[in-house]
């Protein structure tokens, strides 16, 4: 399943007509996680070892990728599923979707999920989810910043797309370089964040789309993108 | 105070049968934190120095043990009685509790306090609160993270007690190794965070405990925890 | 227009009696960022940098002022605007105002403005925001924590001036101290913070204004500050 899912955010990646990403389920659980029967003793330490690297590396590249990665949620999220919502950059949920960490109750910490939420919602929410294995509310997700938006189960495909379309509305490269410069500052200090997105800013200014979009607003029209990422001037 | 209280939560910590910590107060005022005819000239700089890193201590000490610490709160919380709350893994809080940092007014800024209510709550809600000493409101405290729950007075006890119970539902040396990993992944960048945690998922699947709730679940019945750190398998 | 606003709050900074600043606007708009008119291709590359440089330096100067920063907000507040508020100490807005980062619709990211914004609302709240562009009301900015609070049109002034009158009664270097321990701490690792934090209580201790602030409370009486950085013992 992670394989799958890895390749599949991969695939077509460097495509400048791909865009967005959208991460759906169908049935009423949009993840549970980890299936339990892989962790027995039966396959032992290094099997589940590279079970969590993978797991891990699914989740960063989410991260990583030079497209804006949404959940769409519809239902129940848990332990790693929860983890995949908290990696992704947006996420709209229905409002009977909720969200839990319960792996403490069978005997397995949702760690690996921790780093993900801890670094989504505030610390005592992380940790009373981590530490009871509580569900919560979508409404709770969203006051916590664990979810973008809560909508009504038969707008979530609708309001998804919208989202979507504006993204698909900028910039390709724009959009790029604009979420690794956000993933690069957040890990740095405040001075080494700003230098780093400064650099970022002059560089989006010399490219074509970037002079374009100012033009197109300076000349009051809709911006034509070439979506490349040739410059505009040195 | 301080010195008690840090003696209280090391009492019997290694004790299997010790399995959550709740810190609670009688009266109308949960803590007001330090008494200030301590702090005078008379005493003078070491003895300061003393007081304030006997406190820091205590408050990093609650993140350090092995069990989860509850603060159940019924009144005020200010200052260092305040970072006590924000230092808690949980804190339960009556409605009509409030939570201030109103050191500046007394011309000794909260400095301390900072430490903890800046890394629980947004940064601009703790700063209004330290620059100004306005007391907040349970609900406010709540809607930003210091506290995990808000009941009525009535219920208090009753609901602390559910979420400790929870707790004592699970293994002690999952909890425990969990507690751990999550402090200190949340202190690293995300790929070395993703690195601890997943080595802790693999030492954790390792423990006895750990097998017995897979085990329990996959059989569909009630976990027995040892709740020792022995080992299913190296 | 940067250079005069770091002219503007660098002027008489420090005199004693200079003791908080209040950054508003006039009209409809709080500030709505960059001159896009100064960032196409005639102006090149090295000036690019020159603005987005000035641009960081304001905005880290108003953390490192030894004053509290409040922004008062009516009206919107976009891309480098958005940063401003979310680069004060406190910010009080109006329930009408509104707060976006739409850079990304005009080909030009808001990455500097997110530098910011990451750090004072939950991070999927930041992503949302850059990567559609979309505006949030001021209901959402205080909830995530962009503004401190938000108050009808007619209290704007009074709520503003309120908040400032209550930094005024504390004393000046008390203030500054704490205000700059809070921004190195915040930056530091759990330990090391409290490390920080510990030294500037005992310093702020030493101060006469922190002996007076003591002695008053003690003895029951207003204190008298003497705004100086005089100290009381070493």
């Amino acid at each position: 399943m992670l394989t799958s899912l890895q390749e599949n955010i991969l695939s077509g990646i460097d495509d400048k007509d791909l865009r967005v990403i959208i991460i759906a389920a169908q049935g009423p659980v949009f993840s549970s996680g980890h299936d339990l029967k892989e962790l027995t003793s039966v396959q032992g330490r290094d099997y589940h070892t590279r079970v969590f690297r993978v797991c891990s590396e699914v989740m960063t590249l989410i991260q990583d990728l030079p497209v804006p990665v949404i959940a769409m949620v519809n239902g129940i999220a848990t332990a790693a599923g929860c983890q995949l919502v908290a990696s992704c950059d947006i996420a709209v949920a229905t409002d009977k979707s909720s969200f839990a960490t319960p792996g403490v109750n069978v005997g397995l910490f949702c760690s690996t999920p921790g780093v993900a939420i801890g670094r989504a919602v505030p610390r005592k929410v992380a940790m009373e989810m981590l530490f009871t294995g509580r569900p919560i509310t979508a409404q709770e997700a969203l006051l916590h910043g664990l979810v973008s938006k809560v909508v009504r189960e038969e707008c979530l495909e609708e309001e998804t797309l919208a989202i979507a379309r504006r993204i698909c509305d900028s910039s390709r490269p724009v959009v790029a370089l604009g979420k690794a410069a956000f993933q690069r500052q957040m890990a740095q200090a405040r001075d080494a964040a700003y230098a780093t997105a400064t650099a970022v800013m002059v560089d989006n200014l010399a490219l074509r789309d970037g002079q374009e979009g100012i033009q197109a607003f300076l000349e009051k029209r809709r911006p034509l993108w070439t979506n490349s990422t040739e410059k505009a001037h040195d």
